[in-house]
């Protein structure tokens, strides 16, 4: 049985760091001295994050764009396939980085000292933005699709696309309905709460998955070799090595706001269960 | 300003389930009259989740062993198109089913009340047999692509295949290191947790991500619709309509993974803070 003694406790910062991840973060001030140090730490490391959200986030952005404007003859909205390039750019932006970032817009502690009424109105414009760029770069596809005589909505990639968006719209009806509107009960926004922030990291697993196989799907497309003496997908042809670093870009990403949305540490402080039974006008501002 | 009064209180079951709510799982039953009733609401939600996962589990791998049996023409390790049809087969057992009920076996509340360390072995047991299932899935693909002259991983789904299983070998190392061998030393095992629950978390999205583009590509692949009269993908033949409704099994599998490994109320509980500052043996057998 390993012992964690009195050699590990030599360090003062090192045993306090550990025997505060088990303190509830509301009492930390007032049980140990190191509190300071240990949330200095972790507010560190949490700028190091969104920083790196916020930079692959405009890496993805800048890559998808490059592809669409560069590789793919660039834009247009007249049912060609330059509408079409619409669609991977509206929907990485929208679904992807728009949507992550919105997701970890409660996570930033320079927010917690302050109402949370404008960080939901906040919250919510981003997702609505994210939306409506995702719905646009829908359109995009269809439009070309329906221009071009191709079916809608037969490929696996599709379904994925659509059930995300779908669910997405639906959630941000549901949590301007359930968290913004004055007359929803604070009974429905406690049980809304966990599934609003379960379908929330959900969406961005989805829409990974949904850019993943969309970009997989383009490559195989456009890259068959056969024009131009051009090269296949399978000799690692410049744009393919584009587009495969995009994907990469957007898992890694994703994975970054996962992180961020994992971390128990980041998340808005709570009011104390005394603060929420008795007092009604606090429990509001942090619902 | 929105009031939470009397009226929300003439429900008791109703008022006490929000209260509950914002109290620490292990000092429910010394505070509250109810929390008998709320542990049982919470522990039935959670079996019914489990039963979904397992459900949604046996399903996906019935689904894609039926696909590649009965549409792919079965299997063979002869370096054939047979042989690649374990890919998916043993992707989506690994990868995904087997992964994801792997991922959530802590927070079956049955296992709470005995020694961490059986379930510690347990859990990795069934992640090294999702590694092997993956890594002989990875075999078979390589194995069919160089009898037949097929590049490998020049895809996105391949890059992103790759990532997934490299990264969850040595996240399967790094946990059977810092959390299994005895000399690895207490101060290592809370540093690496978070991480090790945060990967854990995204793999699951990763293998999605990779199973999606996967399936999407090879229905692409083989329903070109230019043989035997046979219909396109676009035409939504039954086997595409098989591969579609085998991609939205794995999401819906992977939505409820999520759903256990995000709510908190399930976690397998800590000790008290003083338990661990002062008792190591405790503290061994809950980390």
């Amino acid at each position: 049985m390993q012992q964690v003694g009195p050699s590990s406790t030599d360090d003062p910062s090192f045993s306090d760091f550990f025997l505060l991840h088990h303190l509830n973060a509301t009492h930390r001030a007032n049980v140990l001295p190191c509190a300071g140090l240990f949330r200095m730490r972790s507010t560190l490391y949490f700028y190091t994050c969104h920083l790196l959200c916020m930079g692959l986030g405009l890496a993805c952005v800048v890559c998808v764009f490059w592809w669409n404007s560069q590789w793919r003859g660039g834009f247009a909205w007249d049912g060609s396939a330059l509408q079409f390039n619409w669609h991977p750019v509206l929907m990485v932006t929208g679904m992807m980085v728009l949507y992550g970032n919105g997701a970890v817009l409660y996570r930033v502690p320079l927010t917690w000292g302050y109402n949370k009424l404008p960080w939901k109105l906040l919250h919510a414009a981003v997702m609505l933005l994210a939306l409506l760029l995702s719905v646009i770069g829908l359109c995009a596809v269809f439009g070309n699709h329906n221009a071009s005589n191709i079916p809608n909505l037969y490929s696996l990639h599709s379904w994925i696309g659509m059930i995300t968006v779908v669910l997405f719209a639906m959630q941000w009806a549901t949590g301007v309905a359930g968290f913004l509107l004055p007359c929803s009960p604070g009974s429905i926004r406690k049980l809304l709460k966990p599934q609003h922030v379960w379908l929330g990291g959900s969406f961005m697993s989805l829409g990974i998955a949904s850019c993943i196989s969309g970009i997989n799907e383009k490559l195989f497309f456009v890259l068959k070799g056969n024009t131009n003496g051009s090269q296949p997908y399978s000799q690692h042809p410049p744009e393919a090595l584009l587009g495969n670093s995009l994907g990469v870009l957007i898992v890694a990403f994703g994975m970054v706001v996962l992180k961020i949305l994992s971390n128990q540490e980041w998340q808005r402080p709570e009011n104390q269960p005394a603060d929420v039974a008795y007092s009604p006008v606090l429990q509001e501002e942090n619902q």
